[in-house]
């Protein structure tokens, strides 16, 4: 099956109505009177990240793609559970957990350990607590909306490439956590932009059944010249979000487009309808 | 690094008191006047299950070995968190995973979907809630309690050896959920038997610094004539506890012990004094 064969299957199932029939980043459990954000990502060598790559970064960039995720929910994070293969630098890859944990004020919780005979896979369980209820959803968005992202598209498939300005954000990318916090209360809806700007605007336009409408000149790239891939290639974990237009944002985030009625287009790029999910960002498969 | 080399580096780490030193079944996060109980286990391919191991076996058993953990703090499931790795016989593993969260009434909250190049990994997390506080811990087994198992140890490997009579116990164990509960409110330190009664027996003891007796006569094993493999292989997802010898205990179970203070042997089993846990059960390396 493919992932998204695999992901029509698992809504087949009993859901918790905290699993957002599936649609969202992350689960939402309520429980007395407060709210748990639960995400649950995973790594795995060959697919996620290359043999030989530094065990630390591998730790960091875990934890940093699970946090991101409750970053888009408005949430602090408690804490994390680990399901760790050993084999590989392992001694590394707890340096590297110990400084993401660290520097965003995380704890352990628990997790697995287990041996491999092949190419090693970690999985994240990162728990967080609601700042802001409701919780902010991919859901919500409303037509006459202005669309905004954080930071700059583009940085981590720099990195990837060799371009040591932008190495740590495709080796340590940055968790939007304190902005998502602030962002909570004034969003319509928000999800992190980690597999490229225009499937995630996709997303959020089916989500929403509008059309997401992008001013190319306004994207905020780090390579214009390379404007098509930086919107395609993922990996920023970025803030996109929806939001009244005149709303005074207490982040710094460049507004890129607007919410509109649906059109047979769910994303507008420019002048360019995108009809089409295919190519137009990373898809598991 | 071993598992125990790891496992020390991660408590070098900043822990959750949740976590409960990581030298529990799972985590206990206390929130707004209740208790929620964490756990997270892998199944890998080669190393936890063979290929051509029916994938619906191995969705049920990745949940009911999480739900075990869960039964062992008394817990009540909430939902699940599943991480897939996609390639292997997909539809199979979305129908054990049916059948495994009907029975046992829990519902899917998110999850991870991956490609792999190689053997497959699957990860769970699995949220309960606590029906008795405090949770039972592996600690709190006094000096004079009585120790118990349920049910019969060696079924699951029986089972695996290919006896039809057992073979669901390796294929599809039961987590005694409802038993967890029962025993929540009357035992004084509780486990799953996931890695064979001499070591799991060994870690309560170790963990609460005294000697568990065992008598070998009358530890329930599924073979008698086998009685030294039945109380190593583990699989049997069995609870093991420490109960004050004169509790009437609300769940069937045998009496295969006591605890006693302290001697240079953690366990003695039969006139057999353990003093290493080497060659004592199933232990990951």
């Amino acid at each position: 099956m493919n992932e998204m064969d695999f992901l029509a299957g698992l809504r087949g199932l009993p859901l918790h109505p905290g699993a957002r029939g599936l649609e969202d980043d992350c689960a939402v459990l309520e429980l007395g009177g407060e709210a748990l954000i639960i995400n649950h990502d995973m790594m795995a060598e060959d697919t996620h990240f290359h043999r030989g790559t530094d065990m630390a970064d591998v730790a960091w960039k875990l934890v940093a793609l699970n946090l991101s995720d409750l970053a888009s929910k408005g949430a602090k994070p408690v804490g994390v559970l680990l399901g760790h293969t050993l084999g590989g630098d392992d001694a590394a890859f707890l340096s590297g957990l110990n400084e993401v944990l660290a520097v965003y004020d995380v704890a352990l919780l628990g997790g697995d350990t287990i041996s491999s005979t092949s190419a090693s896979t970690f999985a994240l369980t990162a728990i967080g607590r609601a700042t802001h209820m409701p919780v902010p959803s991919r859901k919500g968005a409303q037509i006459g909306d202005a669309l905004y992202v954080t930071g700059t598209l583009g940085r981590a498939m720099l990195g990837y490439e060799g371009d040591e300005q932008h190495r740590d954000a495709f080796n340590r990318p940055t968790p939007r956590l304190e902005e998502g916090r602030a962002l909570a209360p004034h969003v319509n809806a928000m999800m992190d932009v980690s597999d490229g700007l225009l499937l995630d605007a996709w997303r959020i336009a089916e989500t929403n059944e509008v059309t997401i409408k992008l001013d190319t000149a306004s994207v905020p790239v780090a390579d214009p010249s390379r404007m098509d891939d930086c919107v395609r290639w993922g990996d920023d974990y970025e803030l996109l979000f929806a939001a009244p237009a005149n709303v005074d944002l207490p982040v710094e985030a460049t507004r890129i487009g607007s919410v509109e009625a649906a059109t047979d287009a769910p994303v507008i790029f420019g002048e360019t309808p995108l009809r089409s999910p295919d190519s137009l960002g990373y898809r598991h498969s």
